[in-house]
């Protein structure tokens, strides 16, 4: 497996060089008005680390590691404030040990270890968690994070049933990897595809590919196998039951606080054969947004029904500031989806749109006419600008570090009646909070995911605080923002997942009942409760 | 609220006369060759319940009744053996009282008797479930049954977000009334829509109209609120949310274990305005499953995607009885259906099916050319016979009370690689057993649910046993079926629930870590355990 960096997004072999920092701070300081320099990125000789406090006993050895790499990886996820203190150096709370199991019995021997000793066992996907699902807590005398990345397999197909039986540590490239020579794909692309596991995306509900219908990982899942410090977990694979709650949504979003999940049985596609793409423009937001509302409630269920305002439209997809973009897509493995965008279309434009110059993309391989010919919808012009910036936003953000820019993405769900109360709330806030903490700053939104219920908006802000001030600003600024979402009746998360970060609000927006429910649930499967402690629910 | 029978399916008003009885007789005779006659139903006054062994105190009296009838009807569900019991006038542990309370406060107060008392709360919605969910344990010392029939109202309608707040206890069609002014409708159709509520479906993982998709109740709840012994759990109204596992989830299909649900906040829909239908003959059972999944893994979501057997086409749907019949539907608020049912068709013609003479009907108000005048798509021919067979059924079983006659149903799902085993061991096993027990009888097959990755198929079974034996008899007929579920690898229910008549099936298939998390959950919001003993965990 590639070497992953221990401070950036992505790859050793990925992170920025001093050439495209020094670009970058240019391009900062002329925006900013500024003089800004790069600062040099953190190498691994400079770390010094705690001295692992445990030691792992001599029949699980082989597959534990108290590498530095290892541990400077593992000590954060990838979020603002991850990078910004693995850049500056900052580790002072390892994970002791960091075990490599092979198979689902060193998984169990490791937790084994962990809960007898009492010590934290934190299960690791590829660690791109960005609400700290994967930083040690504070105050634990030893802690053992769980590397499930060579449980990296496709284990079975079902053709007939289009399902896949998949080990929980596999990247989501690699998945791919397998599915492709099968005609398969589970077509779950979240924004960190590259960076994170179908375990880690069952752990945090992770939202993904399609914009409607079945957006978040939860609808995929067929049963999942769990090891907990109490036992094997495991649910029937079925297409749908009615037998009591379901098993599998207690398992999908514990975040590791129930049990290590190895593998599960997912509902595959078909590849796309048929697509239909386009993007059209709207003179607001709002006309935009009702443009989605109508599209989803109408039930065509777009692979793609994404908003992006106007800030976001002109950063993301190259228009030129005045405009919001829809940005719609159809797409299946059996049927020509003509019909759908067409349909989609006349919606948009009865609400308000007009159609942008990159028009509509077909391809529909039955047909040998000049839409047929583009193998390349979806990709091109407004559209393909979106995808392409969508992939390298988190890349980018590394080049910034050090420079003292404050800039984190939030997200949530609200219906839509009140989400435009909710959109000028979380503007106010993160407005507000950036002028106090840099003097000002930008807020773009767009909606990731739209229910015929309401949208999942999610915010991007950016600002320019002192170097070295970056996490209390970044705070103080999400902060607002989270108040204000919970204020106007949002959820905490659409798809970002609890962890730590997210705890104060999250406390405020469940039951207090389901939070009793659950400690109680966690106390039977893992009694000395050494599973992730701090995230979803206090110890 | 009319009066319900206290031993058929339906009204008392709607309990077969004497003359119905008689006519049956004749016919059962006829089609068995043996001489039967009509056995007279059981009369109110004929019965002699154990006296309540309980008193409500004062402050809750006011809605509290320990009237014959009243418990006499709240002693069973409506399942094949509640019928015969009660036909047979045995009830023998019926709830010494019965809570009819007004408002959620008075909910809070039977229920805080209940459990300082440590009597048994049974939650009843309308009481036709068929698996024992309703009826009262034994070795009880005090049982109140809670009838929730009060809170009946839709208290909130979210035009925009197509989204209500409706009360726990409404009715189906009382429900329907409700939306219907505002252009609305739940569109959740189960068989028992009449005698059934909103809590019951949320409580048991009811399944509906959709055939594919949105399937389940589970997927129409927006936000739950419910009173435990401990306090009320209420989630947040959501369109879609990632904040750790889905409070929702736990509520849903809890089966009155963890509390009284109160009300919803449920996703809604336009009333449909398109609407597209048909039925498509095919030669055999499996070219028609195969045509529904196809269509199913194409996403084109129809509403309809029954498949009904020969038998099951020849009884419900009028055919000679050696073709299988794929029932199609399409309808939408929103969008012309003409194409969708095109393209199914299309497919089904692929798998080898032939359109029958009842064709293609199609409502199109923006069209007015001879389809579009037919306001009956989906209301004629074959299809037409199996909506109104599909309604009356359970009203004709109620006919042939006392005859001997055992018939009932079982359902399951599966996927579509174990599929065809699963079906070969159920029709083994159930005419095996109906050979043993009745020297034979009839066993018929539909899919009432499909998915990408399986069908949800649907038994009914039918033999003659002695008159007294019938209990005895289904009970075996169903045991060995239920048998073959499990080792088959299907769920012992697709949308009946669990009760207590599944639980020895429930308990082999859901996992024991799982049961272990529920009871403890249970634990601390139903201390003293005093929620529905028995159903789906032990105390």
């Amino acid at each position: 497996m590639a070497k992953k960096s221990f401070w950036a997004w992505g790859l050793e072999s990925e992170e920025p060089t001093v050439e495209q920092m020094r670009e970058m701070a240019v391009k900062v300081s002329r925006q900013y008005g500024v003089n800004l320099e790069a600062v040099a990125p953190p190498k691994l000789a400079e770390l010094s680390l705690r001295k692992p406090r445990i030691s792992p006993p001599a029949s699980i050895t082989e597959f534990c590691s108290t590498d530095t790499h290892d541990r400077a990886v593992r000590s954060y996820g990838r979020g603002f404030r991850d990078r910004i203190r693995a850049f500056n150096r900052q580790f002072p709370n390892p994970p002791d040990v960091v075990a490599f199991p092979r198979n689902e019995q060193e998984v169990e021997a490791v937790l084994g270890w962990c809960s007898e000793s009492g010590h934290v066992a934190i299960p690791y996907g590829a660690g791109s968690s960005v609400v700290g699902g994967v930083e040690p807590p504070e105050h634990a005398d030893g802690i053992v994070s769980i590397d499930l990345s060579s449980l990296d397999r496709v284990l079975e197909i079902d053709q007939l049933s289009r399902a896949a039986r998949i080990q929980a540590g596999v990247y989501g490239p690699a998945m791919e990897d397998q599915l492709r020579p099968h005609g398969f794909t589970l077509r779950h692309f979240p924004q960190s595809f590259e960076h994170s596991t179908l375990g880690g995306w069952i752990a945090t509900r992770s939202g993904g590919h399609y914009a409607t219908n079945q957006t978040h990982i939860d609808d995929m899942v067929e049963s999942v196998r769990m090891v907990t410090p109490t036992g094997i977990w495991e649910s029937r694979r079925l297409p749908g039951s009615g037998a009591g709650p379901s098993p599998d949504r207690m398992v999908i979003g514990s975040e590791g606080i129930l049990g290590i999940i190895t593998e599960a049985w997912m509902k595959i596609q078909g590849r796309p054969k048929y697509r239909a793409s386009a993007g059209v423009t709207f003179p607001t937001l709002e006309a935009s947004a009702d443009a989605a509302r109508i599209i989803t409630q109408s039930k065509l269920w777009p692979a793609n029904c994404r908003v992006l305002d106007p800030g976001e439209a002109a950063n993301a997809a190259g228009l030129e500031g005045s405009q919001a973009l829809l940005v719609l897509g159809f797409e299946s493995a059996d049927v020509p989806q003509d019909e759908f965008i067409r349909m989609a279309i006349a919606m948009a434009s009865d609400a308000g749109g007009t159609l942008d110059d990159d028009a509509i993309k077909i391809v529909n391989p039955d047909r040998s006419t000049p839409a047929a010919s583009s193998s390349e919808a979806g990709r091109q012009g407004a559209v393909g600008n979106w995808r392409d910036s969508f992939i390298r936003a988190p890349y980018t953000r590394n080049m910034t570090a050090g420079l003292g820019l404050v800039g984190d993405t939030l997200e949530t769900a609200i219906t839509w009646d009140r989400w435009p109360q909710l959109d000028a709330a979380v503007r106010d806030a993160l407005n507000g909070a950036l002028r106090r903490t840099c003097g000002g700053g930008s807020v773009t939104c767009r909606f990731t995911h739209v229910y015929p219920d309401g949208p999942a908006p999610y915010y991007t802000f950016e600002g320019l605080s002192k170097p070295g001030g970056e996490i209390e600003t970044c705070d103080e600024i999400k902060a607002a923002a989270s108040d204000a979402i919970i204020a106007a009746g949002g959820t905490i998360t659409h798809h970002h997942a609890v962890g730590k970060l997210h705890r104060p609000w999250y406390d405020k927006q469940r039951p207090d009942a389901f939070a009793q429910a659950l400690r109680a649930a966690k106390g039977v499967l893992d009694p000395k409760g050494v599973l992730n402690p701090g995230v979803l629910i206090d110890p």
